[in-house]
């Protein structure tokens, strides 16, 4: 674990805030329609998903990957994803990193701890990593600020924890299951968030933490080039478990969209959006347009299809996935979904997705795009 | 309509908010078990939900009742409720202001109004009346400030708008609607929402319009009696309809409770869990202790119910109601669903909820306990 960076009393954060800002400069969210603004929006069919056999390829209209005996898998976001945008090196160091994260959750899980503890573990290593846009990568908001969100979900007990709109917490993952594991609320946003971490004892970052010259030029280019953001950004991050115990566990951990309005709330960490676990069900968490996502409960209706129609995860998850495209167009993102028998669906429907998994033998598998 | 009382500036806003708080005075929400404190807490089975037609009874453990051809219901929360603890007068107060919502969404569909429509309008009578915990009569949080939470959901396009946090909107109903048709978002927190409320020319209110003696009261005896606050506070608001087009909506609104730490979010904005609409399925507004309608996304539980099991709606409603008992024990709450085919189910397991419907054929009803 790294150190802190920084921390600071509450005090000094209330009074940076008076600022004089001009409402007009906040570029408040308005646009006549919601979800229609994804990359190459326009309506769709809910076609089927293909599924093939542990070896994705090119989707049309979605990849649909599954894996066997599965015990712990991760993803970093789907989105526009090609190999002639991205260096060698670049690629070397996201499948390093995604290898790291499956790999420390792999090893919680061979300890002996919670499926739980072991997406935290996971998160926590993707959120310390630049290359993803959660914790320290976060994107930046219209205000130049970093907001974070995450969730956490046990499916033992269906307690779970999330927090929203958070700015000087360096791991949302651990602020929200230390929700979930202390206090009789599920969701905080905020300043109140912040305020329980201080109570928890966990230190607060300055915002400076969250800076990367890779995320502001992002924020730059949306501010200079087009008036709007892109819904097709990558970098969410999640993960899903399942113990020796049989305890199914899921989080998510974003920063959302570079240029997003101050308070805006994505799927993240909406519980029955961008994540939900239960026994004996399935472990989903979910990465995409937040809107759609939050629209259809993605991670709810994978849940309802297993439980209620007997489904395959990776059928349901295809659904889910087919249903936000139904309402958003292509590009919609992607979800990883585990159910109680280890059996691992990855499904986007973008070009490309990060993910890993590890298999109860040991084996880890890392990808990036969806035609490998 | 009222008028707005009073009107400011962001900027005093902003630096009405410096003031240096010692965080410990803030009571952040630290308590071993989540849901575990709502009234006779405890572990509960989920037994089965007794329905009966149109006539509620004393409910062992849930009160379901169901009405035909129904086009427009309310709710305004459920909880401990007794007729002893109730004046006649104030009795009296509630069901005329039950009575003047629901005719003022039965009249606006009357009117040739869609069904979202119909739903502000009705939540904005009750969010106006000090007698209900939303909008004016919202209680106190620990910090002595009123933070409010609502949503909306158009079943014809699954579009949705919700705020949560918001402590200057008068009527969070209406933002929500207006972040609906005005934002490519779907959910905004604090700040950010009533920037966006700005941005939409909505006036600002200054926190003085929500003081009632009524609340500061509770939120004294909850700081001076019990270090907690009551999960069992009634008042949430909420309405479903169905319009001529077969177009069923659904909005839910509130102050959440008494003296809960700042930024806890209910279920109330969130779309799943306090509100669902879909076309064809069902609507929903639910009522209760959050945390638990959260972690079993009960109104989208109720869609998936009603959608993938061929499940009545009473049905399904009574199962939702069902999976927060055995969460969180007895007086979870309750919910109000209303299906394509006009058939609407109350259901709950408090003594009361305040409640009221309209018929196709004009034909109103309202009630408060659980044996009328």
């Amino acid at each position: 674990m790294f150190r802190r960076t920084s921390t600071l009393a509450r005090t000094a954060l209330l009074a940076a805030a008076v600022v004089i800002i001009p409402v007009t400069a906040l570029g408040a969210a308005a646009a006549p329609q919601q979800g229609a603004a994804a990359d190459g929006a326009g309506p769709a069919g809910s076609a089927g998903t293909r599924t093939v056999q542990d070896s994705g390829q090119s989707g049309d209209p979605n990849t649909g990957e599954r894996a066997r005996d599965v015990v712990f898998a991760v993803h970093g976001g789907a989105g526009t994803l090609r190999r002639e945008d991205m260096s060698p090196e670049l690629e070397r160091e996201y499948r390093a990193k995604l290898t790291e994260a499956v790999r420390t959750g792999q090893r919680a899980l061979a300890r002996g701890k919670s499926s739980t503890a072991a997406v935290e573990a996971a998160i926590t290593v993707l959120e310390d990593s630049p290359l993803f846009n959660a914790g320290k990568g976060a994107v930046f908001t219209t205000d130049a600020e970093n907001e974070l969100d995450a969730s956490i979900m046990d499916g033992a007990t269906l307690d779970t924890g999330a927090v929203t709109g958070v700015t000087h917490i360096r791991n949302p993952i651990s602020l929200a299951r230390e929700m979930m594991d202390n206090s009789r609320h599920v969701l905080m946003s905020g300043e109140g968030a912040e305020r329980f971490a201080q109570h928890r004892g966990i230190d607060l970052v300055t915002q400076d933490y969250f800076f990367t010259e890779r995320r502001w030029e992002s924020l730059m280019a949306a501010k200079g080039g087009e008036s709007d953001f892109d819904f097709g950004e990558t970098g969410t991050v999640g993960a899903v478990a399942i113990d020796d115990d049989g305890d199914l566990a899921a989080g998510t951990s974003t920063g959302g969209l570079t240029n997003k309005p101050v308070g805006r709330v994505g799927d993240s960490p909406i519980v029955g959006a961008g994540t939900y676990a239960k026994n004996g069900n399935i472990a989903a968490s979910a990465t995409g347009t937040g809107e759609l996502f939050i629209r259809e409960a993605v991670t709810h209706t994978i849940s309802a299809q297993v439980e209620y129609l007997g489904r395959s995860v990776s059928r349901a998850a295809g659904a889910a996935i087919d249903k936000t495209e139904a309402l958003g167009g292509n590009d919609t993102g992607g979800v990883i979904a585990l159910d109680s028998r280890r059996n691992l669906a990855f499904t986007f429907n973008t070009s490309g997705m990060y993910r890993g998994y590890a298999t109860a033998d040991g084996e880890i598998v890392v990808k990036i795009f969806a035609d490998e």
